[in-house]
């Protein structure tokens, strides 16, 4: 880059590869070359098919394409259509609402509502605690916003979730904050597929309401549940815990059409907000539709329609809720199959319990990577170890790759 | 609101009503209640039919129904889809391009290159320059990250663009800060249709070249063409005068599928740089992208992929041209008839050129604006003036409209 420059400092950063990128492009130069079956690219996001085609549920499409132009052309309101944000909450909770006041306001996919998350509840400056395997965007997302991120350890020795790791940090950045956003991203975590139990939720609780009772200190749950979707019905008792919290504990969660309709490329998902104070909730649909306006002024209206659609007729629910049910037991049995095989190789990964990602723990994860693609195997490297996308890989492939990395890992020491 | 806030302190504004949402609301109401022949509902800033049916493209619509359901599901690269970018390039400039080099970054709709201008083109805290007259959102955005509008007047005496006004004031916001983000929408300026002519072009480049002198100056022309796509294909010669500029100078373009495509509830649109320096755009792509990636992660694919398609085939691309040519041939005669009228009415407008919406200048808008709904007419208040949506109104109301409003004027005094 020329000394010279036109942007404003705070925006000019080192220019970073895109890792991602770059890995998933050296895979598919190795699928052209030597086929799709001998390559193993697990480096994709999205649910594919063990032909490595992009999985649509043509339940949701044929609603799609079944919308008037009128109903595509359309600004949606700036907050969101109103029955969108009504259902939005529902498919978020399905029968595991919280008690307390609810609103929300739709956001470009998850992304969006992380966004909002971030620069109306946090000042320039501010840290914001997630655990130390996270979401490398988050880090974009911070630093793109003046915020920088701060860590707790996801695991404990037992490969629990970390709740003494998690209390001291929360402590601490409170100390120095009296404000502090916490991202949670569960059930499903990615990269580490990790999922809170209900009594680590619990405990969770009890750390904030006990944080909660200095008045001054203001704390923001932001959980992310992007994966939410593939996970059991059940999985959504935790929701219940966020009822009647004290008013300085307000809970946001992103809802999000990308992974539960496979809705990825047109960008529609909310920011909702939980809290036992009704003028808190108002505030934060007040602040959250302004910046609506003050960013990208309105969503996807095509994906609101559609999803309204969905959920007012019983029938094409039912359809969604079918496709969608057979490809999360397609991905339960590749995860399933991923964590025996890494069992009989005697590979180390993180305790997971759901979603797309199994992340194994290494030390120099940009070495494995590339050792990796000796045997035609992709994956993305991250700060603290390998991620592989079940969602992307067939089960074979899932079944012989634990054994291929831990050779690649042995023969690096 | 309460006392007790979550929101961090920047979020927190005075919430304001709605007055597009409210008078767009009561509009629909008296329609409701003496039918759509009686009322002039002038609050929509889209292309409705004489019937007050939102006009769709069937030429692009047809297009979009028959891409492949991966098409649509797939994220894009999150600067946008290569291709779309050279196109969304191509559609702006047609056979105007100016020398320099040019690169673009997808955005959801023009506002998020609104956004990504003021973000990395200013520090916080910052002024940014646009006209007396300006659409009210730029005023949101800014507030939104933390900078104010600073204006001049758009018009002289003789209801041209007032040059020397624009030349104070950016001279004065160079003196205070060095650097100057400068939002000019042209041609067919919203509220008013204005469009700067060639010769006013030529004359705004020297001064900008002037200014530019001071190597330590930074100028950043930011030119909003949301309506580009409404007027004359010869109206885009300004941009030949974009070529050559000093290094000192970048100028920024949003490009925006919205109008041109009618396809505003899509969400896509374009950032374009062009700088007689590639080191400025290579900074300019790199620090756009991260900001992609730190807001919204990508952009609506299926609507790149839709200007791809119909930019790759000559036939769907006549096709479109000729149905907007079509519209834009109503909107002329609308906008015409509207012009006539006032002229007999004796009520005076903002000189317009061309656009979906024209202007009166007022001092007392919203009192003027409340009196004329007493004659079912709905306009626009705003600071200076009513805004008048002749692409949402038929010939015949564009018609009587002008003589409703002069009567209200009248009887206000």
């Amino acid at each position: 880059m020329s000394m010279f420059s036109m942007a404003a400092n705070h925006s000019i950063r080192p220019v970073q590869e895109d890792i991602i990128f770059g890995m998933g492009a050296m895979a598919e130069e190795a699928i052209r070359d030597k086929g799709f079956k001998r390559v193993i690219n697990a480096t994709i996001g999205a649910l594919l098919d063990d032909d490595g085609k992009l999985v649509t549920f043509h339940s949701v499409f044929e609603v799609l394409k079944g919308l008037s132009d009128q109903q595509i052309a359309a600004y949606a309101p700036l907050s969101g259509m109103p029955e969108y944000i009504k259902y939005a909450i529902e498919a978020t909770f399905m029968g595991y609402r919280p008690n307390g006041f609810i609103d929300g306001v739709a956001t470009p996919g998850g992304s969006g509502a992380i966004r909002h998350a971030i620069w109306n509840y946090t000042d320039a400056g501010d840290k914001i605690l997630t655990s130390d395997w996270f979401w490398e965007p988050y880090q974009t997302m911070a630093s793109e916003h003046m915020r920088k991120i701060v860590t707790y350890e996801l695991y404990d020795e037992e490969m629990n979730f970390n709740l003494e790791s998690f209390e001291k940090s929360l402590g601490d950045l409170l100390d120095e904050q009296k404000r502090a956003l916490v991202m949670l991203n569960t059930p499903a975590h990615n990269p580490t597929g990790y999922s809170l139990s209900n009594s680590e939720w619990m405990k969770l609780r009890e750390i904030l309401i006990e944080f909660s009772k200095d008045q001054e200190n203001k704390i923001i749950l932001f959980i992310d549940v992007a994966y939410l979707d593939f996970c059991n019905d059940e999985e959504r008792e935790f929701f219940k815990l966020l009822s009647n919290l004290p008013k300085n504990i307000l809970v946001l969660i992103s809802f999000s059409m990308s992974k539960g309709y496979t809705f990825y490329g047109l960008r529609s998902g909310a920011l909702l907000g939980v809290s036992s104070d009704e003028d808190i909730i108002r505030e934060f649909k007040n602040v959250c539709s302004y910046s609506n306006r003050g960013v990208w002024s309105n969503g996807t209206r095509a994906a609101m329609e559609t999803l309204i659609e969905i959920y007012k007729n019983d029938n094409i629910r039912k359809k969604v809720f079918e496709e969608r049910a057979k490809h999360k037991q397609i991905l339960k049995e590749r995860a399933e199959t991923f964590i025996q095989s890494a069992k009989e190789a005697g590979l180390a990964i993180c305790r997971y319990k759901g979603g797309f990602f199994i992340s194994i723990p290494h030390d120099d994860p940009m070495r494995l990577a590339e050792k990796l693609t000796e045997k035609d195997v992709f994956v993305v490297p991250l700060e603290k170890g390998l991620r592989f996308a079940v969602c992307a890989v067939s089960l074979e492939k899932c079944k012989s790759a634990p054994a291929l990395i831990k050779e690649m890992m042995e023969s690096l020491k």
